[in-house]
């Protein structure tokens, strides 16, 4: 049978801000499967902050997303057709087949996953490379101690309302910066954290330093820029700051640390990461996030954007801040 | 016997750069020595920058100095009159009896050291607190492995001096940065570094990226400011700060750092860290310095100022990179 796949290039890389001239929807007939390649319709493309470096030609943690060819990105998926004896149609995988309806891999970046008690698209969130990138980095360079106070930007993200949660089950006072009455909202009562700072209400600092009493234990940075310098200034001494994501550097204009001396004169620990460079951590930290979520003790939320044309849009949306939650695209 | 005691008391807090008018001489009348006191003639004086963070009233790493009291400091001297058994007149001892000629102590805080081989003034340099300072930031943060690429600032100073030289024997390249044709001259031929870079010179990116042609691996900052910017834009991944000094901040203007993403692209690691929290590796790191200085297989240089009434203009001139080497004041 011959089909038609749709993907989604980079035509071009953004000078200044992203946007939708960035990329080219195209249409390309599928080849037949050579041996030991395994074929998947993508049900779901991961949307991620990371992406937006790596549309960059400079320098960056991964490689620049070669032009003209396939956005790279997370995806979940069912096998429809196999020449791999490891997988069989019907089979839930999850992968890196990037922005398109149906992906062709030859397996070895392909793991199969259990629906039962976890929903195919939590993979790409609170039980995927979100929900671990969370989990290292509170675990292996916060180190949270019961009593101290966690603080973690963009909370109601797929990151940072992962690690929230984490922190409260470490008993410490978990603290989120969100933008938004909306999504502070859903930071407190539904995901339970102790407050959320709405960054958007113009009294970022204060309102910081009136959440955390106690000042600042531990830091999961996601954004960057002035929730970067108004946090910095609430650090207790010894504070530890896992730097995750500098989304708000991301379109180019660099976004300058103000004060820099408090990491001295606080004595701080500041490590960034990328999470897949710690596979070592993946397994244990996939099994303590599923059982969670399979028990229906971790909350997460998703911005569902439908069909693979609206992906560039959703994400752009993303980088702004506009989902709430998880940024999925449905392909329909 | 009645003897008069000389002090440097600190007389008003700085706003903006310190002057000399912070500074108060005062004469005091030397009380007998009560039972367990120690009575010590200073001959030494260490001034060090972080003296200048203590002048101000505002949060740093230490409790602010005292107004109207006597200049905190370390100071090498002899005993003189005892009435602690574990103290006889003669023993040389170094302690914190700060800018004064004679001071009293209950002994707590005063070590006796030997200097049949290692001359007293060495104690309050590279085998002391700037040498311990040295050897934990690079060891304990930095951790160079043979064939690194290693950059410390004010690499002619006190700490920086030591750092190179240890990179060094570790098998790393040392790269210095100095200020001037002079200091960067002795930090190569004298002190053994591969290379050094004049910060005055007006290219301090592009020299810095040629004594560092596979990047930089470890670095271990003694300034701040611009010397920081360029050096994190040659940070290789995975590479390692030791935050031991923002001299170029202590006047109180705030020196942003522009580019705070380098840190997550390259995921780096940034420790702050002030050497007295450390105490436990003291005893270690002393006797390896000893050693090395007593076999004279670490160079190092003092200026020397004479007199404690010019303590202060050589404290500030030492903030202005005046020094060439470990500021002294010896009392005459």
């Amino acid at each position: 049978m011959t089909q038609t796949n749709r993907q989604i290039l980079l035509a071009s890389r953004p000078e200044g801000a992203a946007s939708v001239d960035n990329f080219r929807l195209v249409e390309t007939p599928l080849a037949a499967l050579g041996e030991g390649q395994v074929r998947v319709r993508n049900h779901y493309l991961s949307l991620d902050p990371y992406m937006r470096g790596r549309m960059n030609e400079s320098k960056s943690y991964a490689a620049p997303q070669p032009l003209d060819s396939v956005m790279i990105g997370g995806t979940a998926g069912e096998v429809i057709e196999s020449r791999n004896a490891k997988f069989k149609p019907g089979d839930k995988v999850v992968g890196m087949l990037g922005w398109q309806e149906y992906g062709t891999s030859n397996g070895g970046d392909l793991q199969v996953v259990d629906t039962t008690h976890v929903p195919l698209s939590a993979y790409l969130g609170p039980v995927g490379m979100p929900g671990v990138t969370a989990w290292y980095g509170l675990n292996r360079i916060i180190e949270p101690k019961a009593g101290q106070t966690i603080v973690v930007s963009a909370a109601s993200g797929a990151v940072g309302s992962v690690v929230g949660q984490l922190a409260k089950r470490a008993g410490c006072r978990a603290v989120g910066i969100a933008g938004g009455v909306q999504k502070c909202r859903y930071v407190t009562e539904t995901l339970g954290f102790d407050a959320c700072v709405d960054y958007k209400a113009g009294n970022l600092y204060q309102e910081l330093k009136a959440a955390t009493p106690d000042g600042v234990d531990g830091y999961f940075e996601n954004v960057g820029g002035e929730v970067l310098d108004a946090t910095l200034a609430r650090m207790n001494a010894f504070g530890r700051i896992a730097l995750c994501g500098m989304i708000a550097g991301y379109d180019g204009q660099p976004m300058p640390l103000k004060h820099p001396q408090l990491l001295l004169t606080q004595r701080l620990l500041v490590q960034g990461f990328i999470v897949s460079e710690h596979m070592d951590v993946w397994p244990q930290a996939l099994r303590a996030l599923g059982t969670l979520v399979a028990k229906q003790q971790l909350a997460y939320r998703e911005t569902v954007a439908e069909g693979l044309e609206n992906a560039p849009s959703a994400f752009l949306g993303m980088l702004k801040g506009q989902n709430f939650g998880k940024q999925l695209v449905k392909l329909i």
